[in-house]
């Protein structure tokens, strides 16, 4: 049996990493076999190219350059660690994938369907079976990023409100093109809240 | 005045690295501004990416992953150096680009108009003035090379010899392809001899 895979998406803060690792101990529970990975990331080759995009000054690398790096990363993460997992019957929850890329690169003036082009190309256009996108008021997440990181930011944290304005507002675009994968998920309240709405977004899925 | 982009390309050990230093100091010789540079790397970005591509295992990047690689590290390296050179009017020499991606990784079942394309995407497709192809009898360059590293390899040198087979066999394919921007240069003799039949080949761009 196939397993299937999940992508946790949304702006900085919005608290993915918190859920990722939350809805995995949710899915545990009810006896499913998890794996729980991370983009830029996720396999050896991959994580030794995050360390080339999260580091050094914003302009490090240009747009287009870096949507070649990110390619590569996930086409490395997706040979190496999500299809196997998948194969092997696991629930796969990535932690930022595909639909960030869409977001952050194209906000900076690369074209969609050249990015979908990449991935095509890089990993066969592997695509989640659902996307979670995590949502909260304009500013609430990255203020939860700048307490969280005591104001150290990282290349993509470093920039302006008006970049992640354009952000959310890209990743809104793609969960109204891709209704069928992409569900909204409200990231206000406590934590147990958004688990536990996180969990009704997947409950089609749930065996 | 715009400078001229020079290439020089051909498999392992036929000489590239010896002949675009000769070949710089003739240029210069005859009061050219030069710029040397070389791929993967050249720039910054395109060193570290360098650094991800030449270690590890034969099979650490699978081919498309490689690729990506590859494109991304020209991107930085043709926005970051070449193009700024030849704004400045510099003639660019560069020890291996384009060509030796379309010949390394074709021969390992990525389609040309694929690397095409990623180059298209993140170079916006710049192809070299004049692009030097050396040649040597089959094995000739693999055992120069071999001399010169005293036996220790790096993921390319590493492969055997029906892979460098393939390789040359690709470059050829180019240069019968391209005939108006590839020129063939026998590199057997002395490196003066090779030296001198490089400028021959560029006769018709001196000034
Ligand atoms: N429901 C919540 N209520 C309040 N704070 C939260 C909530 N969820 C997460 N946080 C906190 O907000 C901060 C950001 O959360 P988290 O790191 O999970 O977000 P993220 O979306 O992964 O961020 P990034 O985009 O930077 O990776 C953390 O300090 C986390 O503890
Ligand atoms: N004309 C020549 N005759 C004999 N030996 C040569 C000649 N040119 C270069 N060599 C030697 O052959 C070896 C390979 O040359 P070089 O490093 O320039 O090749 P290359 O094409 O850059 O190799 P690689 O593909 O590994 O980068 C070196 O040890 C060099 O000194
Ligand atoms: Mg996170
Ligand atoms: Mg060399």
């Amino acid at each position: 049996m196939s397993g299937l895979f999940i992508s946790l998406e949304g702006g900085e803060g919005v608290g993915k990493s918190t859920q990722t690792a939350r809805l995995a101990a949710a899915l545990q529970a009810r006896g499913l076999h998890v794996a729980v990975t991370r983009e830029p990331g996720g396999s050896e080759g991959a994580e030794a190219i995050r360390g080339l995009l999260m580091q050094g000054e914003v302009t490090r690398w240009s747009p287009h350059a870096e949507a070649l790096l990110f390619a590569a990363a996930r086409a490395d993460h997706v040979e190496k660690r999500i299809r196997p997992a998948l194969e092997a019957g696991q629930w796969v929850l990535c932690d930022r994938y595909l639909d960030s890329t869409r977001a952050y690169q194209g906000g900076q003036g690369i074209d969609d369907a050249a990015i979908l082009a990449l991935h095509a190309f890089g990993s066969k256009g592997l695509l989640p079976d659902r996307t979670l996108l995590l949502t909260l008021p304009q500013g609430a997440g990255e203020e939860r990023a700048l307490v969280r990181d005591r104001g150290v930011a990282d290349r993509f944290g470093a920039r302006g409100p008006e970049f992640h304005a354009e952000v959310t507002a890209a990743f809104e675009r793609i969960a109204d093109a891709e209704a069928g994968r992409v569900r909204r998920v409200d990231a206000t309240g406590t934590p147990e809240a958004v688990t536990a709405r996180l969990m009704d977004a997947l409950a089609d899925l749930l065996p």
